[in-house]
């Protein structure tokens, strides 16, 4: 299995996962190939993604503000091992920096052999709805963030 | 073939179409099972009579506002031959009958050798946004409708 | 509510449900209305359809054999209540008639606050891949579908 | 706009696509915060790399032979440009490298005004559906690879 350029100590990149969202995969997921299609991915990502942000307290911010909303700044997912119908997976996400008005998340799919079968990592911008621009992250916002890279005991 | 209840002459059924969108198969909608996914039909119905909606002026109206929207009540789906990646359909729309605040669309799905590979049938309603209440077609609405019944020639 | 015409007795329809499978509304799966696309209603049917014929053991008998598959030959929604994201669904399924070689289930989507959002119904029918020719139950299938219908205690 | 790492010189980057394939931005694929959802670029991606791999003559071999498949080894997206429902998009796909048993390809999503709202880039690997073992490409191939690649007048 090849690293990619965003893991530079993998062992301590998988430890560092502690919060994991489960997926069941879907038959309309899979495509003619009998597998997975590849772009469910970024769909698995996605809900982690969310299911993550709700967890820590701001989805709920964002689905109520007009003002701003998260926006994808870019995505990206490396495939190590297909994956089938029926099979559940693990989607773990991570805060693994955080800027201005940006957060950088890495996610790690796991199988039920506990097999890497895609890692991933994306950063989402906080924009104004209305002007497009980014608006930088509050204090609550990036205590909240800072929070979620704390080990869980 | 069996004929789903809702078509009553089925060679004047399928003449009344005078509107078709065309779709090319993606492979991410195809399954497992090599063909294309069940679920699909209703997305293309959808981009279907959203096209449809747009020709006859409605759907610019509907995305300017925010006091109404239109909202699926119900829809059906027959299917009488499997579709493959990369053919391309022809998703036909009519308007079948105008209620007081809904409508009833019918479609028919043909493959390229003209063969009918799906029909379905729904109605949309129009609502307040606000109340989730039906509202009434105005004079005008029920005029676009019903103009697009006639028969190009 | 209008009732569907497939559904007589509502009170008695909605009890013999006893076999429900959970759904968690993804961002992905909302569109720019704020709700659930009405495209997905058929996606969650697909996905709880599937985990009941995994439940009384056909799936994986489709999945391991080259010679048969189930095809939908028909499937309708009705749409009673919008849904959004984050809101957990149960979607209920449940045999309704058994065919030569075609089955009728039919479908009932919950919100948490138990209220009928969406109900459904459709059959699927075996086929023989090589042919497509609807191919008979046998009778191993047509008691798994009768023992399905049995109240759960 | 900030360069993703994969693009040098961007000028001459853009100036290199000379296939793109046209997709419409159905209703379906957008989300509740009212855009296309992040994960329909995928989507897109796929489809013009499939219609790609069409126009060089490479699908059809890999949906005739049930020997070898195209898998997908890794993706990523950079969103530039939010994208409304409606809107017709050109989706430009070159190969950008070409290794023993796999290919890069490049993608860049342009609007009607021609701006460009995504870039992205993948890299696709042949491998043999038994063994699920990478397989090298073969002259002919390789020959349709750079063939792309060629300026057209």
């Amino acid at each position: 299995m090849k690293k990619p350029a965003y893991i530079t100590d993998y062992e301590g990149w998988c430890k560092e996962f502690n919060c994991f969202f489960p997926v069941d995969v879907r038959f309309s997921e899979t495509d003619a190939f009998g597998h997975l299609n590849n772009t469910q991915a970024f769909v698995y990502f996605e809900h982690a993604r969310i299911q993550f942000l709700k967890v820590i307290g701001l989805m709920e911010l964002w689905m109520k503000t007009d003002d701003v909303i998260p926006v994808t700044a870019d995505l990206q997912c490396d495939y190590f091992k297909q994956v089938f119908f029926d099979e559940t997976l693990q989607i773990g996400v991570k805060v693994m920096s955080i800027g201005r008005s940006s957060v950088e998340l890495h996610y790690m799919i796991l199988n039920e052999q506990n097999h890497v079968c895609m890692t991933g990592r994306g950063r989402i911008v906080q924009i104004s709805k209305r002007t497009g621009v980014p608006e930088a992250w509050n204090d609550g916002t990036i205590k909240r963030f800072k929070k979620s890279q704390a080990k869980t005991e």
